[in-house]
């Protein structure tokens, strides 16, 4: 069975804004890249250290992307440049947040999550990304290196996309548009889970059966659960009154907030699905004990009068009938063997066979 | 048991806004009609391309419908015809949306569900229709032909409907109204479903039954979440501040929210009665295996002593009562018999038989 | 089981506001009775058809009652001699609509649900009664003859009765409180029925016991599902802004309101107790089953041992003890019953019999 | 098991405001007391008929309290010397209302229900208080005599207690208190009850515990939704917009509300128990199950074999091994002998014993 | 099982604001202590009675904290000093509260819980802390002396230290963060014990281990319950009006709130998992008494033809078959392996062994 989503406690007596890394680390070595574009112009570079996010271009956007987050110092650097509150900061080293957006008077906070799914047993994995959107800047902190911003990147390498004139708001969608599309394939992978369980159940239903049947429910409330946040977090964006996002972007994002919705729709057919297939468990279950106690009752039924005849021709009574006559074992086997065929006849008729 | 409802992952890395068609191609050839129509003048075509469209008349509505949307070609071609946004269009090849309403500032994007009930398994198969309703025009676009629309379109031949001077709100209207017509007979096929299930499980329930049961359910549950948002769609263009539709369509609308209502609160009680099959269906099962274990607790209790009474008759005793006794045998029996009677007896008025 | 609300499709293909009689005919004849009074006088007539509503008095308030609802010629002539829109005569026709009310310009269209309880098995039949108050007239169409409005008659015929002076508002508050007053009633009949439930239960619990059950939480969610819908009826009639009702009456409606919301609260009461009820079945068959499996343990565990013993004493060995021995065959049988004995003591103990 | 509230229905028939008396009839003789009081001054009167109610002091407030509500006429007597509207006059009569603050422009009316558990079944039996406060009066109808009230009277009684100048307000809000304040005791009997019954659970469960679990589960769902009016009349007299209490009392009335939020959640705690100790019940009976068919199980498999071996050797072959053995009595009782204790030794390793 | 939170009733017949301390006394003595801080001062005293509370200083903060609420003497002593409202005095020192804040003129008054976690039987034991935020002063109420607030104590002492140019809205943010902290290390041991009962479920299930999921489901239903309330608080500090906390801190506040309902959300993983637990318990007994039935029903089929057999052949026919033949015992004894193996076979072939 696999587990809740844990909560890791801050160090207990730190005064709130102390910079420390809680979470699992998923990565060795952080890596930070750098891409200033505009209109015109594309640089990307890979930056060895923190520091030299340092000098933004003059016109411009500029997008910072941090892979690994165990390095506070790190951190304090970059939210010296960028202005962060240190709560921000605390909030981006704290892997264990719900997925949120705090607005800012210079920019916006936005806690996404990635998830892959893990077989054997069944469990989400389940990465935080980062996002602060500035006015000239965006920043991306993510727990390890992965390909969801990939496309993105690509996009902006070509000379005429769109994005390119875009701004920070609209970098900041594709990027939001691209973590939200990742969910349809993790609820594709539930939904072909959950069709293996059910074959299994059907012909093969053992114990492992149920927990893998508990495992999926887990996964599925445990997702449904974070994704309603997710949801606010769209529909804040949508009511974003600080005008990071001018009105052709809010169009493309009321179809995110859209996708999100779908999501959790689909999130609720599967999940009673997956009661469903509890209780086809559970009812499989006990169609065998009635299939076992309906055995035990034909066999008892068929051999107990038997048993008890030949019980009573070996009796020793010195008077019996039918112990001389040389047709007597004849006639009382076959009178076994006419009653068990009555009582098979009968359990037939109760349909019992 | 049936599947939940698909969600067709848009192909990673594309843009939003690129025209894709996701889904199932339900039709092997895309058709295009068009109705132009005012309160004195009726024009119906059939076209062979989607460029056709082009040339709007200058009085009155035009009603362009398109089956089968496999073409991303035809569809940017329409697009630019009559103006419509990128995600508009989008959304349009995206056979797997939500039922929504989205305003755009020319004019309203409105999608709706149409289902087909299949038997064996019981499923419920989903098509989606676009409306597109603009000041002067109505665009309808669907997964493939379908009759849904045919009464509508026979009432605008007639020459002095009020559809024919009631522009593209009356229009929608209508159609809207037909769509929402056509849950009532879905409703309708689920319920005689349910009854047939009913009978099933009284008189001769088995493993398939369950399963039968869970596929209402589910049928039951999807339909009912994707009629929350059509009862929202209803409720959002009752309300709809940009003109589209008139007082008088307003009541008109107000009147197929309240259908929509209804038909949520049926579904309801279908639900209801499927959660009492799937009770029934269990205690009957459970109620077998009382009658099974009574048989074998019967059977045991009338042979087990008359077997012992054979047996301590059988034993090897060289002074035993009754053995020279002619009567001997005959008492024995009689005295297997009696005790039967007794334990039989007893069962009889413990209610055991 | 009780079938659940039956939703009759309008004839596909007709257009809004045709009207059309959809639902059971329960009344094979149309009744027309009218009701004119003011303070100072009373004036009731039967009449033999529709068009003689026509001629309102100068003075005062008619009250026009209809029953059976199958003839839509009819209809239509009441409608146009009261000026009521298509969609208010297509609905009254409707017998299956919601409890709602629906307020035109010049008058308020409320539909209320009139319940009967029908035994074995048990079922809700519902009347739908239609009301059209207007600034001087009150129109009322039911389904069929029935007794539940004939108090208001009665006091209305009273000279001095305050319901004289009161106008089309004071009347059709009393009819509405005649419809809730008769839930009351109804309540008390489903709580008798549980009653006799739960001795049956409690004493001779069989399947059709559990069928009884499924058909009173079937009635009782299904009326609980309609009530909502009352409740937002009266709430909105308190709510009444188009001065239908004066502040006075207000008082009364809210009174109203206060018993809609008392009978919903019982009624959930009610669903607890019938699925208290349930869980005490299931409970009983339970116990029932372990009774018999206890009572084969015992009858085994008896006999068992007993039947070895005789088995041991019947082998063929030539040398074996007790055989010669006259107390033998007593030792043997004292054997089994002491073994008996102790079974029955470890039983015993165990709380087992 | 207890019933469900009882909804007495109002004759059918009668106008509304009519006088009737509707519920069980609690006390034989209605008895009338009267306070007058002001800061300075202390009358304390008991009535012999409501007509003596007449006649207020000059100056301070009169709490005029009437036990036993089965004579409308005296009832009508203080509506019309108090000038009460008929609705509250025939609200006080039926005491089935659900606790509720009704404002009109003279006075507040409110009721509040007061409980008394019954033990065997468990029970609770209903009061309705009912408190008319006006500008410098408050009326109090109970159904019976009782001695909640009997403090506050105390505390009038004293000449420099707070209360007496409060006026009507500052007095209700103590005879608010003084109900509420009721209900805790109430719950720590039902606690106490809840534990007693868990104690017969896991040490002596019968069918009759069942019983007693649905009681709980009934008087503690029935109690919930009786509370939740009572919180809303609690905010709703916070919330007095008429004057009635000055802002001091607004701070004592909200610490009442908070009492009776917490009352409820200490409810739902207990229902969480009641609903714990369903679960193991039927966990205990379903373990009980077990135990007998592993006790049968265990016979069977131990005396079945040994049966057999004596039944092999009670054949009556010529040429059979061992018979002549004078050691083969003591093989075979050896034999079967080692076949039980191997069978034992199997099922302790599979912990069935 | 674990008993429901504890609602001790106010003794009946006392007036409002009645000091009376109401629960269990935690500690013997009560102890007093003062900090008196500004940004460059800091006085840290003990103090022997209530008394010495008075005098604050001119500039700065004072945080007066109290351990131990049995002395009302006291209480009363210090409600004086600091201006508190009779109402807060009695809430103070009633330990039954619910968390919650009340807004006064000069103050805020806050009631928080803590928790600790007692094992066999698993039980949350709860403490209540009272702060009361005024403008230059910061009161604590504790039932017994704790560790909880010992860091931001040592903050406090730091000469530089954020916290000592901050006031009491600053202090007052630091110890609800360190209480809501503490919810964070709860929420990880009620995890790890729910993974110890999951082993034990899977590995050696016993009637205790259902006893202690019901344990572990009442401590986080009741905890979940209690967190509520403090969401609302937090959101309610959040609001503050009255200007007790600047911007900077509704900031952090805001952070605290996060953190409240991530841990709301963390316990509806717990819970789901606690209702899993249940699920997967009942299904493994359920599994197990389908392996004895098994078991059963196997041993049954395998020896009852045998004996049969033998029965067979011990009657005492004069003329039977084999009985002459040398080789008839190992026929018979052939005859009845053939058939136990057949047996064996047919089950193996139906997946029973």
């Amino acid at each position: 069975m696999s587990k809740p989503r844990k909560l890791r406690s801050r160090k207990a007596g730190l005064p709130p804004g102390s910079l420390v890394h809680i979470g699992e680390i998923k990565t060795s070595e952080a890596s930070y890249s750098l891409i200033d574009f505009s209109r015109h112009s594309h640089v990307e570079k890979t930056l060895s250290a923190a520091g030299e996010f340092a000098g933004a271009p003059a016109q411009g956007t500029r997008w910072a992307n941090v892979y690994g987050l165990h390095d506070p110092q790190s951190l304090a650097t970059i939210g010296t440049l960028f202005g962060l509150h240190p709560l921000v900061q605390e909030d981006i080293l704290n892997t264990a947040q719900r997925q949120k957006v705090d607005s800012y008077e210079n920019y916006l906070y936005i806690v996404l999550h990635r998830y892959e799914l893990k077989h054997e047993p069944l469990e989400l994995q389940q990465d935080q990304i980062s996002l602060v959107v500035g006015r000239d800047f965006l920043l991306t902190f993510q727990e390890r290196p992965s390909k969801t911003f990939e496309p993105v990147r690509q996009r902006l390498r070509a000379e005429h996309n769109v994005l390119r004139g875009g701004g920070p708001g609209m970098l900041a969608y594709s990027l939001i548009d691209a973590v939200v599309d990742s969910y349809f394939s993790l609820i594709e992978q539930l939904g072909e889970h959950a069709e293996q369980l059910e074959n299994e159940i059907l012909h093969q239903a053992k114990p492992s059966t149920l927990e893998g049947i508990h495992q999926l429910k887990r996964c599925i409330s445990g997702l449904r659960r974070d994704l309603y946040p997710l949801r606010e977090v769209l529909a804040a964006l949508n009511r974003d009154a600080c005008g990071f996002f001018d009105s052709e972007i809010q169009l493309y994002l009321r179809d995110v907030y859209d996708h999100s919705v779908h999501i959790i729709e689909t999130l609720e057919d599967l999940r009673d699905l997956s009661t469903g297939l509890l209780d086809v468990y559970l009812s499989t279950v006990s169609h065998r004990l009635n299939l076992e106690v309906r055995t035990l009752t034909v066999a008892a039924t068929i051999f107990m009068p038997a048993t008890l005849l030949a019980g009573i021709f070996g009796m020793n009574f010195h008077t019996m009938p039918l112990l001389d006559n040389p047709e007597g074992f004849t006639l009382a086997l076959g009178g076994m063997g006419t009653i068990a065929a009555i009582m098979l006849a009968l359990f037939w008729r109760r349909k019992h066979l």
